[in-house]
């Protein structure tokens, strides 16, 4: 297939040496950051444009892998009728490429894209406008993943979401509790095997099922001396959030 | 060492069985429930008692490994007074023992202890009240695991409270995401990659900073978008909770 890419950041980067390795003909970068764009371009052996207009019709797969706010942008400007136009963006809607060209879609890598990434057993999920932009997706992302899912954006928004809970939020308790350690001298480690395990039970049994803690077994006694521990009022709703909701599921369960 | 076992839930269980494997002599098991007291017993060959008045002086530790409420309980009717007594709280203080016995502490293995464990490469932290107790317990903990700390008991409730966070809380996070997921009937497994690799960087960078997403980049559009996709008012405030104190973190570090 030929490929060119829109953007030169961390996805970009790592889409266009993925694609470039399993076989693929990159034709072109382009990219607003001259200096990431010229990088990128010549780590894939291929031409760098300065602007959207200079991109080739000739070739079968544009990447917009920008930013979501910049989507649209590169949208307007983008003049190419033939190719496949196709986003990387978790959140945003098919919909945003509808009436502006013929054939389009979404390739979304379930991951933070940073640093080298091994695709092979990473999850892409893709959505095509048509039967034959979706097969086209898929056989692209196949040669690079052996881990497809075929989402509509509907879907794929709450997977986002679902995202941003395991991987966003839980990195956020991880940083506040590195953060409550360290002020007192602890090593953070000594969480690790906790940590670990809280991860692998996951792939036995449904996370609902595993839960443990104060606020599962409604231990009012422990959760008002953890809330005396924390100091910061964002921390303590935290607290309070989590504990409620983890209540209120652990009542839902039981009433089943 | 000859260790004796108030409780038959599962750290008595796990701590009596690797005690055992590790050589020791279990004297004594006693339990308020006499069927998992009683099966406990046999597991360690060993005598089951089922008055506190029962345990024999002749041990050299007895192992209180009940729910933190019951502790004061066992406490009030332990009438021994020469073997070491210890709690395996992670949240209660040690003072708990303090003018009823004179050799006395804490070892608290940081794990939620459910089905068969592994205590080898397991953090457990002890505490004694006297050089003499800590050495012991030091001595002990050491005789299963590899991964001992000496933790007093301010440090230990910190650490605990951290434990919930990195574990009930997140294991709460993947709950939600969950069924979030199962709603549009979407396989969890899609976020297993994400999930471990947010667990792996934890070990090469400070999760501050690892931390991606929406919120960090102040994304509002993502945010609110998100937002709108959650129904459950709790749900809503633990989502803006983690923004809002994410966000903060970050100005935090731009600061420095």
């Amino acid at each position: 297939m030929k490929i060119s890419i829109i953007g030169s950041g961390n996805v970009a980067s790592q889409l266009g040496l993925a694609f470039k390795k399993a076989g693929h003909i990159i034709v072109q970068v382009h990219s607003r950051n001259k200096k990431t764009g010229g990088e990128l371009s010549k780590k894939l052996r291929t031409e760098f444009v300065t602007a959207l207009t200079e991109l080739n019709e000739n070739t079968d797969m544009v990447l917009i892998a920008v930013q979501d706010d910049s989507i649209k942008k590169v949208i307007l400007h983008l003049k190419l009728t033939t190719p496949l136009i196709v986003h990387t963006s978790g959140f945003t809607s098919i919909d945003i490429f509808k009436g502006k060209f013929k054939n389009y879609g979404v390739l979304y890598p379930v991951q933070t894209i940073s640093g080298q990434v091994n695709f092979s057993a990473l999850p892409i999920c893709v959505e095509g406008n048509n039967t034959k932009t979706t097969s086209v997706l898929k056989k692209a992302a196949s040669s690079i993943s052996k881990n497809i899912f075929q989402l509509s954006s509907e879907k794929r928004q709450q997977l986002h979401l679902a995202a941003v809970l395991v991987n966003n939020f839980t990195n956020h308790l991880y940083a506040v509790a590195e953060e409550i350690l360290s002020v007192k001298k602890i090593p953070f480690r000594i969480l690790f095997p906790l940590i670990e395990n809280t991860v692998t039970k996951l792939k036995s049994s449904p996370a609902k099922k595993n839960q443990t803690g104060p606020a599962v077994r409604n231990d009012k006694k422990t959760i008002n001396a953890h809330l005396k521990l924390l100091q910061d009022p964002l921390l303590r709703k935290l607290y309070i959030a989590h504990s409620l909701h983890i209540r209120k599921l652990a009542k839902k369960k039981a009433k089943l």
